[in-house]
């Protein structure tokens, strides 16, 4: 049996469950590899740290040169996160004839295309399964597997954590805070949860997934983010009224090369396969103009199910005989240049809830500013009974429109005297 | 941009459906395989037969030696179906060093083995994306991206036909026999149903995926079959008051090495994600020891979807260099030599309808046969009203026994003088 050594860059949730993979499955490896995987080396901040899994003597170091140096290294995995120093040593490791695999969906998001470039002029292969969607193999699905298609539409619920605070919010009727709180004592939330609840994580897998899936070049910029901080329990109840449910989605359409993307809650019909898909899971919904309607479901996150995603990215790239540094696959992202859409023009249906003061007339002054602005409306719920802030809600869901129409008109009502808050816009995906 | 010539073996439904996309997707595909695609001839039994497809002149052909002695067509895809003369054609293609690319199960449910060691020999590359689920990249999930993992479990929707009969049982309260005549007004089930209703199409693509799943030959022998024919609406009333649907499922178990192989109508939760896989969709729900759950969820036919399949199927034989013969995956289905345990021995609850006489006593002479095999039952439901046959429903539910124990309880039971009828035994799948 061929021997390969490989390193690890970091000892974190996911290099203990890279290393478990590697040991407890090791004999499928060796035969579905041809290589018997010895982890030669691991790049650790600290040697003496008490860790859950079994380490020999003399593999971890704090030095990255005992790594960058040793020629017999065939493979690094950076499972350490972040920009710096992750994109230096990745550069390096490339530069000495080494190929990498990468969770690191922050720096693949914003320098992705550095990396790429770089592989592809030093002959070494990139992997990035477990970047996106923990375990679900949905890099490779759209590389190896969807290339017969256009894909036109693609939906994501590509973050744990909302999807299981929008769950607890949903199933338990638990408010915002105590959902939140709830994920950081299960470890689905960090202590400072920024990066989930306000979409950045979500924004850096829609800029990894679009870019392969439109085999273009994407500015993270250019992808519209929006968190789930303002979705009460309250516009939850009113979804439920509508047969709809709400989720964190990462979206991207193909409008005849021009691209549509963006990451928001929205409201969804609760008959949808993406309305299913609870607490921490994950799924990503496509359509092909091939393939149809296609989902693939699992765990988003965890240390076994993305050391799965990692582990069969190292087994790839020894499939591809990892000492050949010929007939590589090509870079994905420069195939096309597309422009991406401003916000503003996406069309679609919202869902608006509004405070007024309980007085006659409200709504008709309302209705007349979204009429003013070709808004068409169709359903109204006004309740009776005074709601805490001393007003009366009201909510309604348009017809399609443009979200510029939708911002300039919510504006104006604004302005109402009789309007004490807007309290939320939710956009709405009927899937049509 | 460099040009390769393929054929096509059969122009049915499939067959358009991948003239259709190597038509219309014809950029994105030389994009991203590299090369420009000419279909160059069609093998067809009647060239003078009206399709729905533009086909140049001289592309169709009713002599296979046309194909086969083209040195300059180095793809053919077989989409004829059934074993002969596929088969034939296929090998001698082979034989020819051209590339397969086959959606055809039953040839490779009964003939795989023999179709992978010529390919093997001959340094050609055999692909079947299509033969299980259609669209849903399913064979390279497995293949590519699960290669971390031991697969443990295996439970697919693998037959569309049968879950749109089911599902018109279930939400539009029909029949068995009128949902069947609807499948075959809409396309969905043949003239003949007997291959999808019982069972023998699930049972081959089972096989395809067990086998490559778990890297052993399977004898398509061994998996065990039960078709749909027998499932009321009483038993899907029933298994609603239970909390649970009923789907026709292909299953797949490791015990530590010995396999359980098995295609029945199967009661499972209606929260699990297979319950939410409606109409004529597939999906595929999978269980690794790294990556825990996984689904994958799509078309399971149809022409696009399954050419989607073919297609990328040609984009993979051309990444990997047509013209090469060299380094190619290793054949996946000899890896392990597995055990296929007897049906006998398998394990789990059991759904068990009987009808009765209307006399007292009668429960509890099967309760004591139950007794005496060591089965315990978790619930019962006996109804007061007499049922179509004069007598009364009782309705079991057992905890995890085996088979062949239910097997030698019913029969007692079934000679019991109270006892009109044994009307159903329903597998339980709880996924625990």
């Amino acid at each position: 049996m061929k021997k390969v050594r490989i390193a690890l860059l970091g000892l974190g949730n996911v290099g203990i469950g890279v290393c478990i993979i590697l040991y407890s499955n090791r004999k499928e490896i060796m035969k579905r590899s041809g290589y018997e995987v010895e982890i030669a080396k691991i790049l650790v901040r600290d040697k003496n740290k008490d860790r859950d899994v079994y380490i020999p003597d003399g593999v971890l170091t704090t030095d990255f040169n005992d790594i960058l140096n040793d020629d017999s290294i065939k493979v690094v995995v950076e499972v350490m996160g972040g920009i710096q120093p992750s994109k230096d040593y990745i550069l390096k490791c490339m530069d000495k004839k080494k190929h990498i695999v990468t969770a690191n969906k922050m720096l693949l998001a914003t320098n992705g295309d550095e990396l790429f470039q770089k592989a592809e002029s030093n002959g070494v292969m990139l992997q990035y399964e477990a970047s996106v969607a923990g375990g679900i193999p949905i890099i490779n699905g759209i590389e190896e597997s969807l290339t017969a298609n256009k894909i036109k539409e693609l939906y994501g619920i590509v973050n744990g954590t909302t999807n299981y605070i929008l769950t607890k919010m949903q199933l338990d009727k638990m408010d915002f805070d105590t959902a939140l709180k709830q994920a950081q004592e299960k470890g689905y939330a960090e202590a400072d949860p920024t990066s989930d609840i306000e979409g950045f994580d979500a924004q850096y897998k829609l800029a990894i997934l679009s870019s392969l899936a439109f085999g273009t070049k994407i500015n993270i910029d250019n992808v519209y983010r929006e968190g789930i901080t303002k979705i009460s329990s309250i516009d939850i109840k009113y979804a439920k009224k509508f047969n709809m449910v709400v989720k964190m989605l990462a979206i991207a359409k193909d409008h005849f090369g021009r691209l549509e993307l963006r990451v928001h809650p929205t409201m969804i019909p609760n008959d949808h396969p993406l309305a299913n898909v609870y607490d921490s899971f994950n799924a990503i919904f496509i359509k092909g103009n091939a393939v149809g309607d296609l989902m693939f479901y699992g765990r988003g996150a965890g240390s076994l199910p993305t050391g799965s995603a990692v582990v069969s990215d190292i087994i790839a790239i020894l499939r591809k005989n990892v000492d050949s540094q010929s007939s590589l696959p090509a870079l994905k992202n420069n195939l096309w240049d597309r422009k991406i859409d401003d916000i503003g023009k996406s069309k679609g249906k919202f869902y608006i809830r509004i405070t007024v003061e309980d007085q006659s007339g409200a709504l008709g002054k309302i209705t007349t500013i979204f009429g003013k602005y070709s808004i068409s409306i169709r359903s109204v719920i006004q309740k009776g009974e005074k709601n805490s802030k001393g007003g009366v809600n009201i909510v309604l869901i348009t017809h399609n429109t443009c979200k510029e129409k939708i911002d300039c008109a919510v504006k104006e009502i604004n302005n109402l005297e009789s309007v004490i808050a807007i309290n939320n816009i939710i956009r709405i995906e009927d899937f049509k």
